[in-house]
């Protein structure tokens, strides 16, 4: 998952403050339900407990905005940078990421209290117009990380054989919509950021790509389609898959999308009946490639899906992107619909996750930084149930690693012609 | 860790209400500083959660007794059974030993809650003779999981880079007292389990074993002694190890006992001072062996350590195994002595942990067992500071891999002469 | 390694015999100075024997060629395709892959035997006009294999700590040329096989990439400039390196090139002093990427790379792919050059192996197929020392994993401008 | 497999050179099947190379006698000890155990060659009396490497899809006998080396090991019976198990005896019919022990095994330790018998690996040493029939991991009585 670089001086001043409020706020809320216990757990190396979530935002606002910028700061505790930094090596040594779930101290409400601390000090910074880019940025990592706590938790409360669940509400039936193509007639398109919004480094710079005529399904894959594929032995067929994909399901005795479980699947309201209409989830780059070879089509580049996105005059299509299942409360995230490129779920891209033409990271620990990851990654495009409202746009890039699926990663189809 | 088995019907009816009221209390004393996160990780497979301890104990109760002796009792959650389960394969499937640290549900609150259950249903069959021996076992058995957690949870803590602790004891200083041998003419001695009070299965049965003329020292290795070894190039000389143990040593990039840090070692209490005067800890049979070719000596047989025990009479020697700092209440366990056979740690053998002539693991679940772990490993005799109070006798076999360290293991040598 | 697709009837009938003659005799020849035990055994999982590699093109020939083609042709022997087979998953069942290396029979002389054999009835079919391309197919195939022979049987004699070799001519030094810089106007570049020649199907289909403005350097980087780069601390920088090189490096205790030892390098000619002229070779993406940052350069695009080789118009460079030091006979392949695109080694490029746009592999095992592992690899451009002559060509994609560097690899530097 | 000491100075002077020339030429007439690249392979670390063998067993020489005892020698290679040196840490670095499959050079027939320096130059020593025991030491060291060399490359052959084979001769029928059980007493046995002939240094000291009345069986378990065993779901029954060999059998999918394939075995004549009258072979400890208990009875302690060995009066008893189907020239070993103590396989005992009381190591190299290898591992006890003529003693100390089974290891029952 991408960390944010500002573009352009925002003048975002005014709201500031309230949208400060409303993503801390909002990330408090999604652990609600979570006792000190839930939020401690780790269940693998990918991911991380919902409590390290929480402290690890919040390292970010002590680090680079108040230590940095606020006059006479003093951190909370000086020892939690140890244990809260994630990556960033410019920012020194930091706790083995198999080890964060053996922090039962300190505990939930104590991070809580430091985000409290944390907030106060804030207050005095969010008028400073300089410092709106960072702010901003600040903004984005922490609804980037609202969505990993969701991932994340989904998976650790998964592990528990008596099928716990953290919300009581289950989901809405889904319309089944007919299958449609958008054509796209190829030529030049633009690609990237390209307005004075907030973007992440990797999201440009702008630039021009020349594509193929081609077209793009209208709608995401359902769990219906994907048992059709079970039963007609989709994942005992080596000809379908990737090499690599291939080993991975024998090695893993991989059957069918991660959290499926007979009829049933888990969810953030514990096992419930899966809906065949419903955008299937929780699949794999490899599941998703052999998939498409399957049904006799291919997964979209990530400059065709951006094209369409962005509709034939580079303007945003008819898809709105406020209008999906995403995240805006606490509520569990569940993909409802399919017909939406945003709000549903990611998907996944047969390209690369690799620089754009003249892309450079930025200098220093916040410029640490997208590109890093660079190496053996796909692009995934759109915008999942557990995306932060606001997050959905045509040149978002996110990425994970062919075998990973534990996000909400779904497959919408492509083809040429 | 083994696993009782009655070898007599047991007077012990009058006092048994308040015995079972003592050990129940004292498991829930011990983890009454701990927090439901605390309570609910798992550092690594060997080890469980303090959560798991307090539940699989309980577990016992319910399934041993309450379901197969009081009439009408439902169990108190069906699901759990699976859950908290160890190793009895008659007893049904039970979760992957390396996921119990998943389980933040039931919390800690719902475990103490069962075991009120529980005790109270317990109530009715306490005065029930013929349940006596079960009932005994019962009690060693939860008594053997006490020490568990206390070790299980140091593991877990010493994890968090914080340096937290559960309680703020701190160790007295050690009197230093001069090594002693303790001679021995060889002959016959009498091993095993002798009287009607109770034991585990594995000490049994009583048999008779020729010994050669041997001496045992008076009292056990310190940590000055081990800062002379490691000084003198112990964890270098590949001549001083076993083969498998330089293979550890090596791989592990082993430099000292488990727990030290500079002059420091991890306790529950958190990082301490070292006392040099103290008895040596956190050793793995390995660094034992080692320790004693590097020091010209060698480690003790199980029969010689027992037949010392015993005294040359058969009689228990001066040491009194009430007199260590056993655990007898929620205090932090902390070796100090190091003359006593009972107390301190408990002491490496070169004996194969194997079975005794005639011996026969009993039928059923109860019984199961253990024979079963009599591969690989090797005995330990004593008690350490962490053991029930109550539970050190001659014959008692405690057990563990050579490589293993978290359990307090210590070293007292033997020679020939 | 990509195995390839006649993409048109070629009319090389007239020559075909004598080249056939001439790449199944180039084949032998370079196994020439190796014992039946050298040709037997295998390193690691990525590499094959010796003997493998001239078995395996056999099995090409007899099963694609002969038994499909050749009426009334019997097989050799009819258990050697399930041990000489490699991943056509539609030519069934295969020997594990890391099993290659216990195959001590069929012995060498045995596979010479068989190789005499298919050759003597391939004489019949090399005139076939319609079995041209297959041919050719074959041609390319096995002219793959020597190149891995070679980079395969120089990591297996590498592990002899006795310092073996299989020929004894030295490198002439290496002449030192200075950086200079091709530069390209960027625009519309026409990528990807494009005329009636033979190329593998992941070459095509030919289409349109839009560039920018870009230089590429003239030469390869050195030896020396490496040895710069290690003095530097390039190995303990952290923030020069991609994520997962990191950790690579790291896990792996990488502090030099693969073959490196002091001021010597392994090659097929034994230990040899390291020319500091001669450019570097056996290094990973990982590695070429942390040097490219280093250097405040970047790796090149697949496409950059490929519009510099065919030149402003369309056409292949000064460089002479012809010229370098590429393999046409059986001796010790050696870079030593550096100026060349074609002939010194592999050219790390930034671009992910994946699909061209309408690229569709081809049905059957014959087309089993590149297409199969275009995930998680970097495409890799020109050719190395070892590479058989007449496999330059601009449209040419080579890939490898990006910790993988037993092959001839190396770096040129790329710059926007 | 345990080294030598010598015990006392033996009076072999006359016939040395005799049988020197006897083993020096055994060994090599066991190889004399195998190619240079049979003798190369290695298939697992626990084996070795053919070639290693021969080349070891001469470095031994080379080493302890003629470098150390002949004058004026030179080394044959100087850096030959460092790959042909197995375990002797005193001797200096050597290669990695894994890596000696990686030695296609020297070849064989340089080993050969090497082989007749070495006996060449061991002439002029053969007849000096103070290093008899030297020698003595090194014939038993080359004879165990014999056994380990046929059980190597029976492992290494086996790999191989194509069936090899070494030898033609294939297995007469076996003799059904029926099951009887020898009694002894009970009372105190005298055990250990006791003669002034030669032994390992782990067989001794001799002394008294009390024993409780027990039976042995008059033969071995049949493979005919190990086909109940597993038609009764043996392999299928966690609780005839020990914990760490069930562990075992669910990780690696056991089903059967080592080398088994439907109603085969493969041995070094390739795939042959079993004999269900045949000694069952390859099996594991832990399957030794599941098949005792589920036939309701147990294997013997070492000290059963040869108190019964030694007859009631300390003798060695009817079975003729010469009379067995050992290695005695370079025929294909393969167990007929089933009723002789010594001959067909090597047989589990219950006890552990363990040193006998005042056992020590003897100093220096030569002495690098039984001791070393004292944990984690259970004593066989016999010989099998690949064991040389004359290795057949009833102190005789084998020793392998419990879940080691490529040597010819069987089951011999116990009872109580």
């Amino acid at each position: 998952m991408p960390h944010a670089q500002p573009r352009s001086v925002l003048t975002l001043g005014e709201d500031l403050p309230a949208r400060y409020a409303a993503v801390r706020g909002l990330s408090q809320a999604l652990a609600a339900p979570l006792s000190d216990a839930d939020a401690t757990i780790q269940s693998m190396e990918d991911a991380s407990p919902a409590k390290w979530h929480l402290a690890h935002t919040t390292w970010f606002w002590e680090t680079f905005l108040l230590r940095d910028h606020a006059e006479g700061y003093a951190l909370y505790d000086e020892n939690w940078p140890f244990v809260f930094n994630s990556y960033y090596e410019t920012e020194g040594e930091r706790i083995a990421r198999f080890s964060r779930g053996m922090l039962s101290r300190p505990t939930l409400s104590d991070i809580v209290e430091w985000r409290s601390h944390v907030d106060a000090a804030m207050d005095g910074l969010l008028g400073r117009e300089e410092l709106a880019p960072l702010i901003e940025l600040g903004l984005s990592h922490e609804q980037q990380h609202q969505e990993l706590l969701l991932t994340d938790i989904k998976h650790a409360l998964f592990q528990n054989p008596l099928g716990v669940k953290m919300w009581d509400v289950s989901a809405a039936k889904a319309h089944s919509s007919p299958n449609d193509w958008h054509s796209h007639p190829g030529g030049i398109a633009r690609i990237g950021h390209q307005t004075d919004g907030f973007a992440f480094d990797n999201e440009g710079p702008a630039h021009r790509v020349l594509l193929e005529p081609f077209a793009l399904s209208s709608r995401l894959v359902t769990n219906g389609e994907w048992d059709e594929f079970i039963a007609d032995g989709g994942y005992d067929t080596a000809t379908l898959w990737l090499s690599d994909g291939w080993g991975w399901v024998r090695k893993n005795a991989i059957r069918a999308p991660l959290y499926w479980r007979d009829d049933e699947q888990f969810t953030h309201a514990g096992w419930q009946a899966r809906d065949p209409d419903a955008p299937v989830t929780h699949i794999s780059y490899f599941e998703a490639d052999a998939f498409a070879s399957w049904a006799g089509h291919r997964l979209p580049t990530e400059f065709e899906w951006e094209a369409i996105a962005r509709g034939q005059e580079g303007e945003l299509p008819a898809h709105d992107p406020q209008g999906g299942n995403q995240l805006d409360d606490a509520t569990p995230p569940l993909p409802r619909g399919g017909a939406e490129l945003f709000g549903d779920c990611w998907q996944f891209t047969r390209s690369g996750y690799l620089p754009y033409p003249r892309f450079r990271p930025v200098e220093g620990a916040v410029g640490e930084y997208n590109g890093k990851f660079m190496s053996g990654q796909f692009v995934l495009k759109g915008a999942s149930c557990a995306t932060a409202r606001g997050h959905s746009r045509a040149s978002y890039r996110n990425f994970f690693y062919p075998h990973q699926r534990w996000q909400f990663t779904g497959v919408r189809l492509a083809k040429d012609i």
